[in-house]
This record gives structure tokens, C-alpha cells and sequence, in this order.
């Protein structure tokens, strides 16, 4: 069955590969499946036809038939489960790498959303420059145990699975901040999963959309 | 195999239910399985035997037999996958109740602890009150959308699922601000939840340890 996401049609970022649609097309390019890609405006984004689809009003989502996902991660996991080349087959390594996709979601994304948010949403408010460290500390903290647990390992838990591609995903983010490079083990983990030709793929793939 | 979550020895809720090892207890409770409790101090969560459980110093983990889990999201799904009563059987229904489950923690859940954030620890800062509205408001738009998808159903999707559970965790951490009650229907939807027989076990549970 053919499967078919959606992505913006112009992404905020321009094609720096931040916007969501790259982490399911890098799931695609792991495992290996064709798919299709139809381009939303900001503006149909948030009317009914699109709505139906993601009740949130954002990209990317996923259609296969008649099965309609949304939410990142939800859809990488869904690649995971039928597809080889994501996730272990032992069941208890299956389900720790499940947990590091839930770990990047909601301990490490939120807090490097909140930056975003703060810089980009907050930029400014009047308190911006003096809340901008507390929020950057918040990060810190959760790269300074991160960090911890993956010591000299190549990835979080033995091969490298989904939990790895979405924790790689979500510290993209940070990048332009300048925080992953206080943290050269996180930073070379990161450029690690760049590195893998399905990432390369992805990137070009939005890209392409991007720089039209 | 016997299951064994930590918890708070002291929740700083004092028992409200807002722990996160009350959706674990929850989610064991609807599974029906049996489990144990060790408690967790402040002090304890950040040394070393806890962070080998979890690496970001938090409750609860989950161990069974040789499997260690963290991240409450994993831990539930984990328990729903291998027990009858949180996810369809049905394949497209079963990836659709996984969907609100990562919707529940990767878009709803961040601007309700964005809120947390702001009154707790930048309660006492100099923007705290202009600054407030603006939190309130990213909620609310969440909030929206969510009773919108929601409409007059009972649940999320077809029957109560893992799904459910974590949308009605979520959203009973906005109970103390008010901002749940300006959505009668969401906050039905949460009424609803914490009258399953299961939640109100798992409830009583966290709560004969902080009222200890």
C-alpha cells in the first residue's frame, strides 16, 4: 500500500531539516519504504479537511490505506514495528529502545522546546534576556545526564534503533543554539546519526521542497 | 515475574494523584497485575543505584525479572502491549490509541509543564504574572483542539484505551490552575477517567503512602 505524509510546503526552518516530516522520513529511509509526500500551506493547515487528519492542525502525517496516523512519534513507531532495521527483536532491547523514543519526546524535547519557545515565540518580551539562562539551565541539566548514561557508547542502547533516531531528532534542535557543542559527546552522537545515509536521504529529500 | 515500580516517598503533590507512578499503578491496575513498591527519597532519586534504573533521576522505573524500564510512557505501553484491556486488537485502532498516547505526552503534556514551570519555579520571578497569560493561553489552544477531536464521544477513540489513560493524566495536572473547567467536555472526559474502578485503586494506592 502506498504511503503518503505530509510536509510544509514551506518549512520555517528553510530546509535546515527540523521540521517534523525529517524524522518520519528518516524512519521511511531506515526502513527502506517508498512513500509519497503531499505539501500543506500554513494556512490549510489548520482547515477542516487537514484537521481530520491531525487534530493539532500541524505535519507531518501518515496514510496508508485506510489507516491514518499522526504524531511523530507515534508514526516513526508504527515504521518501527513494520519494518525491519528500527528496532531490536529481543523483546526486552525492543522495549528499552522503545522508551528512549518515549525519553526523547517527553524528558529531553520539552525542555528544548521551552528554548524555542523562549526564543522564538518570547524573543520580545520584556523578560526574554533574563529568563533566556533559566531556560537554557533546564536544558542543561537534562544534556548533562543524558550524557552520563551514553558515556563512550556509539548509541543509547546497543544498535542503533528508533530511539536513537527520534533523541538524535529532537537534539537537532538545539544546534543553533550553541548548547549540543558544550557537550562534544552528544554533539558526535548526533552527527553520528547525521552521518547514516537514510539520514542523508531524508535531509536531501525536505530539502529539495525547501530550496525549490 | 514479580513487578516492581518506585514511587515518591514523599510526593510533592502530597497525594494528590499527580505522580507519575499513579499512571503506571493505573495502567497496572486496568491490566490487572499485581506489583510491588519501593519508595524513592529526593536525596536517593539523584545517586547512582537510581540513575543506573533511570538517568534522569526520576520516578518511577519498572523492573521485571531482568527488564528495567523508565519513562512512564514506555512503562504503560510496555504493560498494555502484554496484557488485554489498554490497546485494541484491531491493528489500525491498536496504531490510533498508540497515537494519543504519544499526542498525550509529546502535545498536550509540554504547555501544561510549561504552566508547572512558570508558577512553581518562576513563580517568584519578576515576570511572572505578565508572563503568565501568555502560558495559559498556548494551553488553551491546545485545549481546543482537543475537545474539538473529542466532541461528544466517550473516549478518544472507539473504546477506553492506553490512549485515554495518558490524555486523562495529563490534563489532571491542570486541575489546580482552573483551566480544565473552562472545557466542560474535557473536563467530563477527566471525570470519566478517574471513575474507572482501576484509576480510583491506583488512586488510593499513591495516596495511603502520602497520607502515611
Amino acid at each position: 500500500m502506498t504511503i503518503i505524509i505530509t510536509a510544509f510546503e514551506r518549512s520555517p526552518d528553510g530546509g535546515k531539516g527540523l521540521a517534523r516530516d525529517t524524522r518520519v522520513r528518516w524512519a521511511l529511509e531506515e526502513a527502506e519504504q517508498p512513500y509519497g509526500v503531499r505539501l500543506v500551506s500554513m494556512a490549510a493547515m489548520k482547515e477542516p479537511a487537514h484537521l481530520r487528519l491531525h487534530p493539532f492542525g500541524q505535519i507531518p502525517t501518515y496514510e496508508e490505506g485506510d489507516l491514518v496516523l499522526f504524531e511523530t512519534g507515534a508514526i516513526v513507531f508504527h515504521i518501527a514495528q513494520h519494518h525491519a532495521g528500527l528496532l531490536p527483536d529481543d523483546a526486552n532491547a525492543r522495549a528499552r529502545a522503545i522508551t528512549w523514543m518515549f525519553a526523547a519526546l517527553n524528558s529531553v524535547e520539552p525542555p528544548i522546546l521551552e528554548l524555542v519557545i523562549a526564543k522564538i515565540l518570547e524573543g520580545d518580551k520584556p523578560w526574554a534576556q533574563e529568563r533566556l539562562p533559566l531556560v537554557k539551565d533546564r536544558v542543561r541539566e537534562r544534556l548533562t545526564q543524558l550524557s552520563a548514561r551514553l558515556g563512550d557508547a556509539e548509541w543509547l542502547d546497543g544498535a542503533f534503533s528508533a530511539g536513537d533516531l527520534m533523541m538524535v531528532s529532537v537534539l537537532l534542535r538545539l544546534r543553533p543554539s550553541g548548547l549540543l557543542d558544550e557537550f562534544p559527546s552528544l554533539a558526535a552522537y548526533v552527527a553520528r546519526g547525521e552521518a547514516r545515509p537514510a539520514y542523508q536521504r531524508a535531509f536531501a529529500a525536505q530539502l529539495a521542497i525547501n530550496a525549490a
